[in-house]
């Protein structure tokens, strides 16, 4: 398996204000790269935050790309995977539509009701007991042939799959303005690391758009 | 008066865990490159955190530096600033000693006594009721022959300077770590922009040890 995580960030590295409504952070240039990323993978994964906050469809946008998957034998959309601990998705999110295949990753404790309600529009996985076991989900993301993840949000998640070691990738945009904030949502948020900090090393650095691309892979 | 933010971040855009505690994120060549920024600066600023956090001195290390200042009729170090609206900087931190002059701006809501206790060791600059105000404060380091001003943070009052339209130049090193938490400091805390966000243009862009040096100036 190989977990590349692609996000934008403001120069200050927050991923949208503090009212969690989206900035526009990259441009057209970006946005290319992000939609070839999406149709290189087998699913892409966002955490329930980002679901909320955004109501993502996660498709990929460009038709020929679709049709090269298709071509390839596969569906035109990759999957879409929902890391969402009590099962918040509500049951029309973009997410859970028809046009590609949707895992929810949900722990014991989210309410039987909810599930029941998101059971005929995506996949349950179930994996931990009060929050998702983030290990055992990806594992059995893998057994459903899920290899290729693009993980693409938000910083709770980001920073949950850095702690169980999960990514091996790192791709950041980091865009030409400030949003700063102390409680606006940043790249890496959760309780944080206060020892042991994740390294990187940086593969890439690449002027696109008005800002920066920056490729880093974790050395664990 | 020109002001040149310096900082460095973490990948994810922090500058210290959420303990408070000092990361250390660049490597020699970035410390060589801010010890040149600080001797090529007339005044050094810090916000009250960053000298409770660290007790910083906020010296010229290298001693030819040091020399040429003086040669060219300079003190041997730049002055130091901290913004500090209610004199909470203690008597024997780093910043008050004897190795170069500092300036405390205050607002006139400090404690009197804290101000007497200080104002031997430093000189008082007052402006603003109950928080300092920046452009006042600022001007008024003017007056005092400070026209250029390297700011090293903390998060707090960087936020604090661009929301006054303060800042020319913000310099970024982006270091190869991951630091993550919700609540630890990044480059531009505060309350956060909501709207009209800041617009920055990308004037250089270096890898520098093992991250990356971002120069962006700042669009008003």
């Amino acid at each position: 398996m190989n977990v590349v995580v692609n996000a934008a960030m403001s120069a200050d590295g927050k991923l949208s204000s503090r009212r969690r409504e989206q900035v526009t952070i990259s441009g057209s240039e970006d946005f290319e790269r992000v939609d070839r990323l999406r149709a290189d993978s087998d699913a892409v994964v966002v955490g329930i935050g980002t679901v909320l906050a955004d109501d993502p469809r996660l498709t990929v946008k460009d038709r020929d790309r679709r049709e090269r998957r298709l071509e390839n034998g596969e569906p035109a959309n990759p999957a879409r995977v929902v890391v969402d601990s009590n099962a918040r998705t509500p049951p029309d999110a973009r997410i859970v539509d028809e046009q590609a295949e949707t895992y929810l990753c949900v722990s014991e404790n989210a309410p039987v009701e909810r599930r029941m309600n998101l059971s005929d529009r995506a996949t349950l996985v179930t994996a931990g007991e009060k929050r998702v076991d983030l290990l055992r989900a990806f594992a059995m993301l893998q057994q459903n042939g899920l290899e290729r993840l693009m993980v693409e949000g938000g910083g709770e998640l980001i920073f949950s799959l850095l702690e169980n070691g999960l990514v091996d990738e790192l791709t950041v945009f980091v865009g030409p303005q400030i949003i700063g904030g102390r409680d606006a949502p940043t790249l890496a948020d959760g309780d944080g690391f206060v020892e042991n900090f994740p390294e990187l090393s940086l593969e890439e650095l690449e002027k696109v758009d008005d800002g920066v691309l920056l490729r880093w892979t974790v050395q664990y």
